[in-house]
């Protein structure tokens, strides 16, 4: 940086919707946000679902010429669908797993098999330190009985938790990605409060793109228009976040979003808007400090809304696991009488066996089978009930330190 | 910490061997491992395998007047066993869970039902802000074919990527646990390295307790002496380990181990014994800077001898993964020829039924079992293979840095 003008960074965020064998026009739409984001100068590329790592191969060759530096985060079966492409060095990468995702037998939604994550990057340009975030939260299907969100405000607790303890040495913190959560939603105001990040869209000077910065819109040909219905503007799901730490002061200089189809052309990018923000980063006189963003009277309240939607998500998953385990422990019953059974016909003690062998057999392979399958949801539901249980005692926790605060 | 005196700081660690059915005279062992904590004026303790929450519970209010601060790290199905007991109070906490930790059929050994993980606890003692971690990696059951070998490092990696990224406003780190390695194993002279941790065995300044400072004896009366067999001393897989960041000195003044019984008393603590440290911290005139720990020639080395041994373990997964995915696909197409002949019997195209009913069901289950099966250690063979595959790659980047410095 000379002098005292400002680092201008152009920062590109879009959910790509990769999905092999089911997205639409998928190879022809990555090719497409390849051409673009060459020609375009953009300095730092957040991407989401981009879930074949054939597509990853093909965009680094592609953008290998402006943008050398990029990294693909592995998680999950599916993989996390989080890439980042550079003109900058990649110094450091660090991946955190959420420890909620949805569920395994919630084949219909998938989440739980792409190991959703936030990935860290850490990056020096002209000489500030840049800790990049790119993550992507769990879905919301339903709006009006969204049973996901527990375990999304899990993930924005542990979001916000993670980028407040991996950032204490950064200058500028950026978080992109798809946080499948509405501006006003409680996850939103926990994330940004506990963080002290700021909504790019809220603070840029020049706006440019769908109405209300919305990035999942009707207009778009890919969107399901049932879904959006509620909504006749859309949603606004995809964000650009950001906070100086140290003496450092950043500006959204420009917000941008593509309004359902890529500049110039008949097809969208995606299901989703990309987000496009001009930052202006300037050293200033006094250090800034690392303060929350919200009033902390108010944060409290977030933070106690936040916690009763986890106790809900907690119940719910204790009920569950209840109800598993005692689906287990029938399942073992029913095989012990079957097994009492064949065994007083083998040393003689019946006359003869009460049932043909067919029915015994179809009946004692179904409850071993129910019993696998009851034991499997069990675990899967006790671990849920810990991961809730930890973050309800996190959440509590940080209730107690904002009230102890003078 | 007033003028120049050091703050001293005692530290106690212990693997508690506290699985619930399974652990010899456990509930006497905890009580005993209260009742000394109670007496000795100990600062922090850390404790691994709590793995009842009982236990935890019990401990807290026998504790609480001597340690009124206390967390309890839940993960996984078993939980992490991970708590912390602390004098001071504690300012926040962080979990990460490690990506790979053994494999969930394995019930023998039973590694992965823990979610073993790294807790992170943040303090600050005389105005020195310390990141505190406790840890439990995945154990080593044959140390000639350790399978598990690739798992653990991945491990090792995982938690001095977490350290270092996490600890960057931190004055001093200390990290304390059962890290299931041997002090020259690639794992530790990795973490070591590319954290700065120093040892405060080899660091002391006193010594008293086992013989190269073993926490794992024959003379212990609930070790599986078989294993011990090739080494009379016993090993030392149990550490505190430290260091400081900013313009602080830490120095071991003393370190102590249990000797195979709880002082006073005719029975041990745990199978392991309790490793005890007594840090001084002393503010120095310069800024000693985040530098890591080992000549960087040799990190280098380090590094890539890991990277070998995780590669080893990627061609295993790789391997299973292929395995895997063909038995899924027989049974797949044996239930195809089995449903083909029900239906050629079904529309009359057999004259009769080709096999007994009861053969035939069972046939049909049994491959519906495999192919459920089959599908499930796929999809887990396949995590496995995405994240040995990112811990490869993250050290490649790592060897990259070392290799361009200056």
């Amino acid at each position: 940086m000379k002098g005292d003008a400002p680092l201008q960074l152009r920062v590109f965020d879009l959910n790509c919707w990769g999905i092999r064998y089911l997205s639409k026009r998928r190879q022809e739409r990555v090719e497409l946000i390849g051409d673009t984001l060459r020609q375009e100068d953009f300095d730092l590329v957040l991407l989401q679902e981009v879930w074949s790592e054939q597509d990853y191969s093909n965009l680094k060759a592609k953008l290998g010429g402006c943008y050398p530096f990029s990294h693909y985060f592995r998680s999950g079966v599916i993989g996390s669908g989080l890439c980042i492409f550079s003109r900058f060095p990649i110094l450091d990468t660090l991946l955190y797993q959420y420890s909620l995702n949805g569920y395994p037998y919630m084949l219909q939604h998938g989440d739980w098999f792409c190991g959703k994550s936030v990935g860290l990057v850490v990056m020096k340009i002209s000489g500030i330190l840049f800790n990049i975030y790119v993550t992507h939260l769990h879905a919301e299907y339903c709006r009006e009985k969204d049973t996901y969100l527990p375990h999304r405000l899990v993930q924005a607790w542990e979001l916000a938790q993670f980028i407040r303890h991996t950032s204490k040495a950064a200058d500028v913190v950026l978080l992109g990605g798809d946080l499948n959560m509405h501006p006003e939603d409680v996850g939103i105001r926990l994330l940004r409060g506990w963080t002290g990040l700021r909504d790019a869209f809220a603070e840029a000077m020049h706006f440019e793109g769908c109405e209300d910065g919305c990035t999942l819109i009707p207009k778009n040909r890919f969107t399901d228009k049932a879904e959006l219905l509620p909504f006749p503007l859309g949603i606004r799901i995809d964000y650009i976040l950001y906070k100086a730490i140290s003496s450092f002061v950043v500006k959204c200089k420009e917000l941008k979003t593509t309004t359902g189809t890529a500049p110039g052309m008949d097809i969208p990018f995606s299901d989703h808007e990309a987000v496009m923000a001009t930052l202006h980063i300037k050293r200033q006189g006094q250090a800034a400090g690392d303060t929350l963003g919200t009033a902390e009277p108010m944060m409290a309240d977030v933070v106690t809304e936040a916690r009763t939607e986890v106790c809900v998500g907690l119940r719910a998953a204790q009920r569950q696991r209840c109800s598993t385990g005692r689906m287990a422990v029938l399942a073992l019953l029913l095989l012990l009488v079957q097994a009492t059974a064949a065994l007083g016909t083998l040393v003689g003690l019946g006359t003869e066996q009460p049932f043909p062998k067919l029915s015994f057999s179809l009946l004692a392979f179904s409850a071993i089978g129910i019993l696998l399958l009851a034991t499997g949801l069990h675990l899967f539901h006790t671990m849920e009930v810990k991961m809730l249980l930890g973050t309800e005692e996190q959440m509590q926790m940080a209730l107690r330190a904002l009230q102890e605060r003078p």
